[in-house]
């Protein structure tokens, strides 16, 4: 039987998470079967098990492993010295670079996090919400100071993520433009907007 | 047994149509059993069959009616003679409305299109990629005008449309905004941005 082939750094385990999120997003959580799953990996499904549980623990690793990252870099942006606008800039821009380079997994997580089960599930919807509610308070501070319009800010937060997870069809078409050029030009709009 | 109830003006079929996208909305088409909708409508299964032939009929019947809807207003847009930021302005509008007023639908054509028989599928994509291709040569005339911004047009219009469809999170929520205001602080986002 073949083993699993790992990449440098990269464990078993690594290697049949990124193998599920590609499967996770192309034919969704539920209809990936861990039969799928061994065949992508290489291995018969029976000699996944030594690495993990069931499909459910790989939903879960995948949701809590991106919402790790993204509370991090949440948490760095709360405490430095910037100026709302550059919080908010930067907020967009580890979204975007993250849409773009870790797609699999991030497009996962935002879409297959209801097929979690019980504590995950919960858990998971509250550090969403407050994940949310956190970015609408630095929009607020920025509409105080008023470096902001005075917009309503869970719903500029509701645009800007939704906007990012439009970079979808960009991984989905040819790439008329290249990373770079998809990342600047959604911060101009986000930012500054259409008008000139 | 019950016979379908119709409100005033809306024939049986538009009972059926209605229902199924409320379904097919939460459970998703695959998700969604003839058994189910027969529930929904409040009949037996076997006498929704003397209105709609299938439940590939039913989608179909639901993608190409919103498409027409957005087509026909683009179409108006496209030859009056208002400037490009108003043409836009008017497209994004009329998107926010119809999410918020014609939710079951227009969520059902943009996310689950693609479980079209052929030859639907093909041609609804085509229409849908024309109907993006458009939007974006009224952004490029607007840049060429020096009306907006020299950005990329195609990702202006995935960006707007995606932002748009963050309407849903808007839907789940407890509302706190009406519907008025959230349609006039996704303009500002969107065409004037979020610097003051």
């Amino acid at each position: 039987m073949p083993a699993i082939k790992t990449q440098r750094h990269s464990s078993k385990k690594e290697v049949i998470i990124s193998k599920a999120a590609k499967l996770f997003r192309e034919k969704s959580f539920s209809g990936t079967s861990m039969r799928d799953l061994a065949e992508a990996v290489g291995v018969e499904a029976a000699s996944l098990y030594n690495h993990i549980q069931s499909k459910a623990e790989i939903l879960q690793v995948i949701c809590f492993k991106v919402a790790n990252i993204f509370m991090e870099h949440l948490e760095r942006i709360e405490v430095n010295q910037q100026s709302s606008i550059e919080k908010i800039k930067d907020i967009l821009r580890f979204h975007i670079q993250h849409m773009i380079n870790n797609f699999e997994e991030v497009y996962v997580a935002d879409r297959e996090w209801r097929h979690l089960n019980e504590p995950y599930l919960s858990n998971f919807k509250v550090q969403r919400k407050n994940y949310r509610q956190r970015i609408a308070a630095i929009i607020e501070n920025g509409i105080q100071k008023k470096e902001l319009k005075s917009i309503d800010a869970p719903t500029a937060v509701l645009m800007m993520l939704h906007a990012i997870s439009g970079i979808e069809s960009w991984h989905r078409s040819k790439q008329k433009i290249s990373a770079e050029q998809l990342e600047e030009n959604m911060i101009v709009i986000l930012v500054e907007g259409l008008e000139k």
